[in-house]
């Protein structure tokens, strides 16, 4: 059977190992593996939420309430913007999928950082686009800049702070940026972990609202899955103009989010508190990678997330030390995909944490 | 801003009235409403299902497992079949985008029947596809046929029962029409309701594994929103050749189920007999449902599903009975959008269809 020619191009993305894989690879008791491998709140999700979807169960048959209106009221007010400027999807993973057939097609050009998040990549391919990538690994706007005004992309992708490697762009850099920009060309702005690097450091702080004020032209993405301990129940959103939203929306299957997904976001939403003890207790334990990097002569990336980047010289092979470390029960996320000699690791708890700076001392 | 001039065809699906929109619009209070719109299991879900995923709340952090080997297994073992020749989708209708997208594109034709499930027409606009429908209002296989001799599409449509319409097809009918199909054209069934076809009739039921075994180039759809009780957890899947699944793994995004969904999925299939209960009160219920139209002289489609089609007369507008029934807090499908002076009814709950009977009734 012959399919679209664009399905040549497409790889299977990889997720981060699950952990009933790395069972049934290396027969390992689940207690035993720590999954820091996916950035994920390793202090799981509210209390307040868990009983919130605990008493919603039995109504696992009915259909979700397909106009989201709970979760849209507590967005909204959350930000400080209309209902029309919200769009919520599986993860704002499908925010992004939306986004790229609403506006890009086998003609368009995707402009994106050098290494940043694979699915821009992945969903840009799914629709034929053409690829533009920077040279430097922090995103430089100056050099977006200069690639915008010589390749004319259709959509420019700015993640900050950015995964994989965790540093952030200024929020005045990105303002100055913005007010350079056609307003035909769409710049998304994927915050998905943007509660951490708000609690660190307020010039990294970019605001939905005064970015979808000033341009026409810009999506924010933001994301349950991290700081609101929801990555088992995808649940993301975009932000933008209310013409934008109403593109993307006709592109939106319905019930795209389940029932109990909705219900989890609008109980985490009401629980900021949670949100700020989880993000306190990951800089704390941050420091400790810090300390840690230092003392084994390790780069490290200044990281404004819930993640850290470890980057190797020729003496240790990133591959060879994380396939070690699942060995022994710990997954991270190997970067030579990205062209990196570098792990990603997620801060976990004290305990997760602890086990990990003592297997790499030992592989060292 | 400009988008992708496709978009300019495309309506946003409008599912069944929720709930939550009729107490806002109305005023009339949650427990007074009652809602036959969406056919979902009127019984809801197994206790068993509510069990195990009461028990994994607290994992709601954690990323799905991608692999979602457990609900594989289950599938594989349920309708004898290898894990290569399936896909899990967000509800059958992601599996619909996937093929839509991976087969089709603004060159492409795409046979329907007259009257079917709208989410087949909605996907084809979403890649600029051409949509030619069949003329009879029950799938005539024969009009199928010269329709595809005639016109050369990518996909056929095939759902059997049919939504919204209830009526299905002969399997052994569809296993002769697939013998005179071409190779490169993809044959989607869509066994959505199939679980209350085959308890009904052992000649419309239809045999994934069959069908894979005897054709390359059709794709089987199930879901578990209907007869396994979770519309609101987005469950679906496609049965297939290993070499199309292939192609369609391509287009899934990572992580396009659930944590609990997948939890719930895996044991809803290990309770058979929770789905045997409900679907032969379905069937109880469903008579009284042939009684009533026959003595308030209503034309109704037989069923092989879980819901009924009441068709009127001129004297009888399905559009103003639909709405005063929503008035009084009782949510159904009018048909009108189908071209069809018709609405269908889920076949409820004895109480819940004692309340239908008598508003109607009423407002007769």
């Amino acid at each position: 059977m012959k399919f679209n020619k664009k399905l040549e191009n497409i790889d299977t993305y990889e997720a981060g190992k699950p952990i009933e894989l790395v069972v049934r690879e290396f027969g390992i008791e689940p207690k035993d593996i720590i999954k820091l491998a996916s950035n994920e709140n390793p202090y799981g999700c509210s209390i307040n939420v868990q009983h919130a979807v605990t008493e919603i169960v039995p109504n696992m048959a009915m259909y979700p309430d397909d106009s989201m209106m709970k979760l849209k009221e507590g967005l909204s007010e959350r930000f400080d913007v209309a209902e029309e400027n919200l769009i919520i999807g599986s993860g704002s993973d499908q925010v992004i999928e939306f986004l790229m057939h609403a506006k890009a097609d086998e003609n368009s050009k995707i402009l994106i950082n050098s290494v940043t998040f694979a699915m821009y990549e992945i969903y840009a391919k799914h629709v034929g686009a053409e690829i533009i990538k920077t040279a430097s690994q922090e995103h430089n706007l100056d050099e977006f800049y200069a690639l915008y005004k010589e390749k004319n992309p259709d959509i420019i992708f700015l993640c900050t702070p950015n995964n994989p490697t965790g540093d952030a762009i200024d929020a005045a850099a990105i303002m100055e940026f913005l007010a350079k920009i056609d307003s035909d060309t769409l710049v998304v702005v994927d915050g998905a972990y943007m509660e951490y690097a708000q609690y660190k450091d307020q010039s990294k702080s970019v605001s939905p609202k005064e970015l979808i004020e000033k341009f026409d032209n810009v999506i924010y993405l933001g994301t349950f899955s991290k700081a609101y301990g929801l990555g088992g129940m995808r649940v993301g959103y975009g932000i933008s103009d209310a013409r934008i939203i109403k593109e993307l929306y006709k592109l939106r299957p319905p019930f795209n989010v389940t029932t109990l997904s909705l219900e989890a976001a609008s109980t985490a939403l009401k629980d900021e508190e949670f949100v700020n003890e989880c993000i306190a207790l990951n800089f704390e334990e941050m420091k400790r990678y810090e300390e840690f990097a230092n003392k084994q002569k390790l780069d490290i990336i200044e990281s404004y997330t819930n993640f850290v980047t470890l980057c190797f010289c020729d003496n240790i092979d990133s591959t060879q030390l994380s396939d070690e470390l699942l060995r022994r029960g710990m997954i991270v996320r190997n970067l030579s995909g990205y062209g990196m000699n570098a792990i990603r690791v997620t801060v976990g708890t004290k305990e997760q944490n602890d086990r990990f700076f003592e297997l790499v001392q030992e592989l060292l």
